[in-house]
């Protein structure tokens, strides 16, 4: 062969990137036929952005990024770079200052696509995963905001996911902007503090309150060595801003007061409040009580853009954890209020407020909260005995399919035994065998190769099950469908 | 402003690319969902993969690429260079080639998605597209590549393109390398020439007959002054190609017929005429005459990889061009099989065919085949004329989504009239008019704005219209969601 000493690329998957087959893929799918669905009930349009956009108009939003290009991948293009887009909201603003005169205002439009993070790999951590977002640009009105968040709670809710079993967190960016001038940090000097403030509180689920104390402070070196600067405040600043992010309670209107008393007269902080409150009120008037959407002071986000509400879609079940500890499933959803990001085109503001969930994340809780989860049944396989009938084998195929029942040719070279394997490892339900005997008597066999399954457990002797054959039957050629659709879709006894 | 002193990023996206607003989203959408039943139904899988692969998994096998890296969207990853995949087949191969021991063979899957190609974008020229593709990895019955003809067949008519509106024709490589052995064009020092040929041929239905001896010869120029080199065939080799490439027809046996005279003694070329015919008998059998399934030597695909049919669905009714001039509308799928993909990687051949449909062609081609295109219609509108009742609309939004209608909040800052201007711009079919008289008495206004824009071209009279207004109704708060229903879906009277 000569193709053995030629140049032989290695088949393998750039890291942090995978392949996802059929049970995975279709279980997204129907994820999200039923989210966009609640989505499309509340007026959001679908829309789609290309994948490519130019490097500057993406803008660098990214958290903890410091190079240039940091975080996302880049592609040049002749004498520009593009970058592959890293969330669906950049993008979005783009669009939004592109068509800001022909498009209905507010524009409500959901995104469904994946996205790419060029950052290290890890467990779980991939570089290119699906997101769906959701929002609203050019309602100023936290009726927007309250929306959003009503909308997490029908589309979590029509997921299957019971109240109880997840929980909307909602606090506001200009309370903690409150908080911070309370101690000192406010003004446009102290802009990159507070974004390491806001980056430590941001860990708090994953971190704990000691950690975030030493971010608050002088800084934190993790498990593996690595060094994350502080954001300088003193012990006393950061009781008052840990104090801030333990405000959060069972009750709504006792958060408002215990937040009342930490911003003390702060003009942000109290605008921050009565948005906060004016959320709680439309969705009170909704009937979403504190045990759906919680003020939660803890919740923050990573991203440097929002200027408002922020809010978080958090699953509170719990699954186990790699060691077998049960830990909360966690966050799968968040958003924001980022009333900046158009006005970077456009040199004017445009409100703007959206919602995203981690689509990966969500379809993982899906398939933890289901134990019984859907098998992804594979189509009825329809064996090739004798090579010379294809065309009959191709009708019997072509009559099943005509009669609503998935099915395929094998169309390999093997013999039945590997056929049968075949079908096992696509999961068939039914095969159907015809062989010269059959062909001669008009006859075909049906194999219940679920039934088949089940007893070849509980049949110990190999005569016994020789002879029975219990999972198989012999119809007239004419009766197939008839037959196989009797196996796949049994009536009750 | 202190914002207008800084930076401001240009709203544009890269060129050849676009964004896709609802009715466009909408519409491929249902092209696919249908499609893709119909694949699942023939026991084809949905599979993803990344849209980042290697650089050297995917390979160089765009046709007219002379430059390293040339055609793909390179990405530099530490010391290793990826690229956007700019087809389904390549990275279908890797995969292959990675879990080849784990999956089932032969391996029917189906993916749905966008593709990249770094290529001068023109009108209906985009770097950024979507392909469906379906192939079949581990068969090398030619019953695979026949099925895939017929289930183009029936996808196609599933999506409601009738018979006689569209046409797949099939051909094989072996023969036309059959052809070029009798002209002396054979062996390894000829594959450069011979991939001249091929993409010469290719062009036949774009530039035509002229054109393809121009390229088949000493070269050609074209309109731009750009010049192409030629195969540099002699003229009577190039007219035992052109003959070659004519000898298509509506009778199948007719075209075998003519191409044994062609190929001579020529093995491959008698090895490829077996392979068509044998595809011939299998969709005759299954019931698809020529009318559906043609062969047609001028279809000759210009990739290089494929090695045996090669096939290319067309659509063959007449859409109006840029000049008003009718032409056919072309084609929108193809594809061949392809045995040294997997090669490539493993060292040893691994058959493979497959077929992909350009999704956006498609869904252009189902546009021009309905003009009564279904007008994308918006949700129903509530305005907000009293913004202290905010929670009360929200409820009257919440009650008509629970009755399962599209409904949505007006949430901007405008008065009546651009509201209603709003609801024109989403499309609404309904809005829903509660100002301070509806409150006091317990009624809400219905605006019928279908009947509305009809009735406002009838109606000259100013006054009378206002007096009238035909397209209104009052109704009490209660009866809300059974009176906008009844707009929505009317009785027959």
């Amino acid at each position: 062969m000569s193709e053995n000493t030629e140049y032989r690329p290695k088949a393998r998957l750039p890291r942090g990137m995978r392949d996802r087959f059929a049970a995975d893929v279709m279980a997204r799918r129907r994820m999200l036929d039923t989210l966009c669905a609640v989505y499309e009930s509340y007026g959001f349009d679908p829309l789609e952005t290309s994948a490519l956009e130019y490097a500057d108009a993406l803008g660098k939003f990214l958290p903890d990024q410091d190079r240039p290009m940091g975080g996302v991948f880049g592609v040049q293009d002749e004498d520009e770079w593009l970058a592959l887009r890293y969330d669906l909201t950049a993008p979005l603003a783009r669009l939004v200052a592109q068509n800001f005169d022909t498009l209905p205002k507010p524009f409500r439009r959901y995104q469904v696509g994946p996205v790419w993070r060029n950052e290290k790999p890890g467990p779980g951590r991939y570089r290119e995963f699906y997101q769906v977002d959701a929002d609203t640009v050019g309602a100023s009105s936290m009726a927007a905001d309250a929306e959003l968040c009503a909308m997490l709670c029908d589309g979590l809710e029509a997921l299957g996911i019971r109240r109880g079993d997840y929980r909307i967190r909602v606090n506001n960016r200009k309370i903690l902007n409150g908080v911070l001038e309370t101690i000192g940090i406010a003004g446009a000097d102290a802009v990159e503090q507070r974004g390491r403030v806001l980056r430590a509180i941001d860990k708090l689920d994953r971190l704990g309150p000691d950690a975030v104390r030493a971010l608050l402070g002088g800084g934190r070196m993790d498990e593996s060595g690595d060094f994350t600067e502080g954001a300088g405040l003193s012990g006393g600043q950061a009781d008052v801003v840990l104090a801030f992010t333990a405000a959060g309670q069972d009750d709504r209107g006792a958060v408002l007061g215990t937040l009342r008393n930490l911003v003390g007269a702060s003009a942000e902080g109290l605008e921050g409040i009565a948005e906060l409150e004016a959320i709680g009120e439309l969705v009170d008037s909704g009937g979403y009580a504190a045990d759906r959407i919680a003020f939660d002071p803890g919740v923050v986000r990573g991203l440097d853009y929002y200027t408002g509400p922020v809010f978080e879609g958090e699953l509170t079940f719990e699954i186990r954890d790699e060691a077998g500890r049960p830990v909360r499933f966690g966050a799968v959803a968040g958003g924001g209020r980022y009333d900046g990001l158009v006005e970077r085109f456009l040199g004017r503001k445009v409100p703007a407020t959206g919602a995203s969930i981690g689509v990966d994340r969500l379809a993982a809780a899906l398939d933890a909260l289901r134990s019984d989860a859907q098998v992804h049944a594979g189509p009825v396989v329809v064996l090739v005995l004798d090579r010379a009938r294809l065309p009959d084998y191709q009708r019997m195929v072509a009559e099943l399919r005509a009669a609503g029942v998935r099915a395929e040719l094998y169309l390999g070279d093997s013999g039945m035994r590997a056929q049968l394997k075949y079908a096992d490892k696509r999961n068939a339900p039914v095969a159907v065998i015809v062989g010269e005997d059959e062909f001669v008597q008009g006859t075909v066999t049906i194999k219940d190769l679920m039934l088949g399954a089940a007893l070849s457990g509980a049949i110990q002797d190999r005569e016994e099950w020789r002879r029975g054959q219990p999972a198989q039957q012999s119809v007239p050629r004419a009766a197939l469908c008839e037959a196989v659709r009797a196996v796949l879709n049994p009536q009750p006894a």
